[in-house]
Order: structure tokens, then C-alpha cells, then sequence
């Protein structure tokens, strides 16, 4: 099959031709999962003054110490900085407080007993000078980058821009996706069963594994030309990328290529060498649009979504390229050699931290229940007709 | 310190006295990572019928084959089943399609060239006895259960629901959560800087890993009693678990306890033997709402928040408990042997496959811009100085 594309070539055509998706503004504390779109500087010192690391009293270090100290006063967490004035004299302190000045030591309550308004030390304990102080810039520099444009926002990195004062945040505009399944013999969920008839269901599937990126809008249509063109018209008017799920192959009833025709959608190829999936196609519609269509079978769809679909959508919206997760096979699996094989597989990790991957179907016609048991699909390597237990390869999860 | 609960002493504590949040139904279009609480059979056999596989001309198999087929017809997806009545007759047939009442090989299209109502065979074209026809049943039987109460529903789940006409489905109910930060030195995003503040933070950080469970609602209180009372009665009164980040220590600005104890929260324990996280504590309150009482430091109000509250939120949800993921530490790491000790960690496969997990601090004073290097934290093994490279240990993300 030498007029097949290969996975990298369709990968590398997906990527030149995908558009760049823009860049909004939002609170931070809605950023949690968006694509970071700029990058994040330390507002000020991290911590932003010597900072005290336990409740206790704060002291002038020296050799020997007294063995108490007059209570001068207090520093509080959240109060403008105080001053000690004698070395005999001490200020009560909370964590989190400014070291105030004058002090360059902090003794943990639990190590004093107070006496009224003096505190002493308990008994042959010996403080080191500059102990329990979180000294001033020690984690970060004022002005210093905290965060890269690129990476995907989570927990540590929200609260980065609430601690550096970012209230609203630049991330990746969430595109918006269209998902059309095709065929007549497709029926809805609640729909009486009737023979030859299955129930709609890849394209829920297609929607949640793209769910996380952006808003996704479901529709059908039956194998029919003048049907597909109108559908397909409305979900690219209406969407930044659509999935058409079905009606790729060249059989009498595919409509799809020809209402992509139709609609001025230009293939940047169709078909690659692979299998499942190899009806796969790509192409741009006017408008700068892209127009992902999968084959109907459940493994074919969700591999061509999570393999192809997923990653570059999440390009587009600015995110840096992860390196790939790699998983071990723990079993043989027979491969067409001329083809890159995809197979479902189910992870588990051995006693080293090792993810071990379990085939789960040696066919293409797994339906969904059979993926409900895989964790994700390999890509396997391409040119033996068998894939030894041990290789290493690399895995999409749904 | 005999007195301090291990952290496994802890996390069953806490699951003991964590209540069984409800379930709901919802559409099962919008249940995408939500937690499955009833079991799903299936519908029908899958597939429903033998399905012709390729898109071509449906055939009654016998050795020798003829030549060619006059067409008699066709069976396309979504139709009720045709009928071939003679052994020198063919149906065209569509991929999808039940296969013909009398056929029992499916040629496919390639295979084939048509000559007017005539179709002949290509060139030396032997086909097998049931080639291309994905038999009734053979994925599925009818009734036969497809997913288990206790799952997280991902793609191929959501696909599986609507596969088997559950347009409703149960699902855990999704529990409230408030967090409630504390402190006099905090201050909002947007508010100016001033000497001795630091914006808040931690309880974003917080929000962020908890936000996939339920709804999260935020608050912030300065180190004051009635405050701290007030805030904690109105958070218990509207969420189904209450987090409180900071105030739990010990100290005379540490104003948690005494607000829960006149809030009659009954603590199950205060003080765990581990670092960071050592303050944290677990009550319950009236109502049998829970409280998580986590330390205000950055690392560890992140390890405790994903070491304890989410997976006991997501166990009171009904997730089944998965194994842990293992990680093995690609550096020596020091730490406390009587307490058990929590370690940010930078996540790398090697090229088997194992996850090699670099420590990324070796203090607890991280801020989150450490924090936001790591991609969790691995719980280290007690009861040494230093725990060696090449250990493996369970690692939470964040």
C-alpha cells in the first residue's frame, strides 16, 4: 500500500494544517484545566519577607543565650514588621509572621515555659542561630518566571497565580466542536428496538474523550447525500473542528466525502496505514475550519479521536507536547506488518512501578464493551507480524 | 510520639467515619466522569444480529463458488433482514447491515466487478465459509452484565450506557464542598500588597483538586474566634464536607479547634505521625457532615487534601478503591523515621516503561511554585533515616 500515509505523516499534515486557536482572559480561579496562554512571574520574593516557620518567640541568637527573655510584644502573622529592641528580650510570634527585626532566631513555644511576662527556655535546650526562619526570596525571586505559556493549569499552578496576584489569567480559547454520526441504521437511545437497528453511541463516546477541551454538540443523520451536506453545512458554520463519525469508506451509501465536496472541504488526506482507522480522513473547510472524519466502528472512532483528534486540537489551543506515556506489553500480538496497529489495552503497574499493558481484543470489531475494559490503545510498531511481549510502546488512554 | 496515629490508622478512621453520600439520575449524556452506582446489563446480544463487516455483496458459501452472482438486491444498514434465495443470486450488501436470511459469506466490494444486475468474482478470489460477518452475540449476550456499580464513567462507558438504552442512569450525587481558609495574613489577588501579607492561595489549590467531585464554595476568615465560628457554622450548615486550611495547630492564633468544639464537632483524631501534615484533623459534625482540618503550609495542604479528603470523598461516592500508583524514586531521600514522610515528586518514564519519580523538595517549606514542578507526592516507607533510590512508593497526584 505505498500511496497510504503513514501515522507520522498523517500526524504531521493534521499538525501543519490545524489552525491556531486564540486566547481569552478569565478569572483564575475558573483557570483550573485551561491551557496557560502566557507566562506567570514571581510578583515579588517567595517568601516575600524572613518569615516565621513555627508559633513560639522570637529572639537575638548569641552564645550562651539567656536563660529567659522579658515578653516585649508580639508579632502576628499579617502585621507590619516589629522590632526587638534588647537582646534580653523576646516578642511573641505566630507562623507565618515577619521576622521582626532585630531577631535572627525563633523558639518553638513547646521549647519555653512563660512566667508571666517572661519566657524561659526549657531545660538544656540549645537553639541554633537563624533556626525556624523561612528566610526572604528562598524559593523565588521577585520577577523571576513561576509558569510557562503552554502548560496545563492545576492545582499548584492556580494557586500560583493567586499567590503572584494574576486575577485574571490569558488561556486557550475552549474551541468549539461539532460531532456528526452517520447511518441509518442508527437509532437513539430511547428509541423502540427494531431489527437492523443499533443504538446511537460512538459519538458520546468521541464527545467525552473531547469534552475536556471544549463545548461539544451531537448530531445524526441518516446515509443520505442531501441530509450530510446540510448537517455537515450547519456543524461548520457553527463549529471551530468537527468529528464526523461514520460514511468515510467508499462504499455505495458513504456520503461523507462527497458532501465534503460538496461543502468545499479540502482533503489533506484520506486514508493512512493503519489499522483500525485506515478511512480515516482529514481536511480544512473555507474558513479555516478542520474536519476530522473517523471511521463508524467503536475501536476505529476512538482511536482516530484520542490518537489524532485529541492531541491536536489541544496543539492548536497552545499546550506543549507531553512526552508520550509508555506502557509494556505484557503479551504477543499479531500485527498486519505493511500497517501500524493500534490495540486496546488494559494497565497495570508490576511491584518495580512498571506499566505493564494487557492486550484486551485481537480483532477490530471490539464494540464497547470491550473498550470499557482497556484503559486506552498502543501504537504498535510497524513491520513484524508479530509484536513481541516486552515491547515498549507508546499509550493514549480514552 | 506514641500518641500520634499512623497515617493508615488515619485513613481508616476516616473512612469509617465518612457517611454513604447518595445517588441520583442523570441523562446519560451529561455523565461523564461521574461515578456509576448501578450495574448496567445489556440490552440485547451485541452484536444484535450477524452484521455484514464490509461494504460488498452478501452470498450463499458452497466450493466451488460460481463465477458470479446476479443481483437480487440489497441489504443495507439500518433495514430489516433480507432474504437470498438462490445460490446464484447475490444481495449488496453495507457495512452495518444484517446479514441476509440464506448468506453466510460477505465478499467485499474490491473483490468484486459488476456487470450490469451481474457480479463476478475477481480474479482467483477465494473466499472462506462466514468471511466478514461479525456474529449475534459474539461480543455480548444479552443480559450479561457490561459495567459494575463503583466505576468512574469515561468515554467508553458513556458509549456503553447509550449502546444499551439507558438514556438515565444512577450516579453518586455530587457532595458540596466548602473550604475555609484562615489566617490574618492573607489577602485577596487583586488587594494591594502590604508589608506581612500573602495572598491567598492554598485553599485554590484546594478547590482545584476537589473540583471534579462537586461543587466547591470558598471562604476566608482572619484568626478570630467568633469569625472562625460564624464561617465554619455557615459552611457546615450549606456543604456535605468542610475543609479548613490553617489554624489547626497549636498555637494562641489557632482559633480551628475551639470553633468546632462550640460547633460540637466531635473530632475522631488530631495530629497524625507524619510530615508535612502533622496537625491535620478529622471530626465529624452534626448532621454527620465531615471536616477535614488541614495545616496552612502549601505542602501541606496539598498532601493532605489528596492523600485523605479526596479519596474518602470519592470512596462515601462509591468509587470502587483502584490500586495505587507506584512510582520508584530515582533519588535518595531523607527522612523523619518515626513519622511518615510525604515527598513532592517530578513524574519520568524510563525506556521500559517505569515511572522514575525525582524528588523535587526536600524541605516542607515548598511554596507552589515548587509544588507546580511535581506532579504529586509519593508516601515514603517508615522507619529509616533515608529511604534509597530504587524504592517504590505510592504516588498521589495532585
Amino acid at each position: 500500500m505505498p500511496d497510504l500515509l503513514s501515522v507520522a505523516e498523517a500526524e504531521a499534515l493534521i499538525a501543519k494544517h490545524m489552525p491556531a486557536f486564540g486566547a481569552e482572559q478569565v478569572a483564575f480561579d475558573t483557570a483550573d484545566g485551561r491551557i496557560l496562554r502566557q507566562d506567570v512571574f514571581a510578583e515579588r520574593d517567595q517568601p516575600a519577607f524572613d518569615r516565621v516557620m513555627m508559633d513560639g518567640i522570637g529572639v537575638r541568637w548569641c552564645d550562651p543565650l539567656p536563660a529567659g527573655f522579658a515578653l516585649a510584644g508580639a508579632q502576628m502573622a499579617g502585621m507590619a514588621r516589629a522590632k526587638l529592641v534588647s537582646p534580653d528580650a523576646c516578642l511573641e510570634v505566630t507562623t507565618g509572621a515577619i521576622v521582626p527585626a532585630g531577631c535572627d532566631c525563633i523558639i518553638p513555644v513547646e521549647q519555653t515555659r512563660r512566667d508571666g511576662d517572661f519566657y524561659r527556655l526549657a531545660e538544656g535546650y540549645r537553639p541554633a542561630k537563624g533556626q525556624f526562619i523561612h528566610a526572604q526570596g528562598s524559593d523565588v525571586r521577585g520577577g523571576a518566571r513561576v509558569l510557562e505559556a503552554g502548560v496545563r493549569l492545576g492545582p499548584p499552578e492556580v494557586a500560583l497565580l493567586a499567590a503572584n496576584g494574576i486575577g485574571r489569567v490569558e488561556v486557550a480559547v475552549r474551541p468549539s466542536i461539532g460531532v456528526l454520526a452517520t447511518g441509518d441504521e442508527l437509532i437513539d437511545v430511547d428509541a423502540p428496538l427494531s431489527e437492523g437497528h443499533v443504538r446511537r453511541s460512538n459519538e458520546y463516546a468521541i464527545a467525552a474523550a473531547l469534552s475536556g477541551l471544549g463545548p461539544v454538540a451531537l448530531d445524526h443523520v441518516p446515509d443520505d447525500l442531501d441530509a450530510t451536506i446540510q448537517a455537515l453545512s450547519a456543524m461548520l458554520a457553527a463549529h471551530d473542528a468537527v468529528i464526523v463519525s461514520g460514511g468515510v469508506s467508499m462504499g455505495q451509501r458513504d456520503f461523507v466525502a462527497e458532501a465534503l465536496a460538496a461543502l468545499k472541504v479540502e482533503w489533506v488526506f484520506h486514508r493512512v496505514a493503519q489499522r483500525p482507522g485506515r478511512p480515516m480522513g482529514f481536511g480544512v473547510a473555507p474558513g479555516d475550519k478542520s474536519v476530522f472524519a473517523l471511521p463508524g466502528n467503536p475501536v476505529s472512532s476512538m482511536v482516530c479521536a484520542v490518537r489524532y483528534a485529541r492531541p491536536a486540537l489541544l496543539a492548536a489551543m497552545g499546550l506543549k507536547a507531553a512526552a508520550p506515556e509508555w506502557v509494556c506489553l505484557d503479551a504477543d500480538v499479531a500485527t498486519a506488518p505493511a500497517l501500524t496497529c493500534f490495540v486496546p489495552v488494559l494497565v497495570r503497574q508490576d511491584e518495580t512501578g512498571r506499566s505493564m499493558a494487557r492486550p484486551v481484543i485481537s480483532t477490530t470489531s471490539g464494540d464497547f464493551s470491550t473498550l470499557a475494559q482497556a484503559h486506552g490503545v498502543v501504537q504498535l510498531p510497524t513491520g513484524e507480524a508479530r509484536v513481541p511481549a516486552g515491547t515498549v510502546a507508546a499509550l493514549w488512554r480514552w
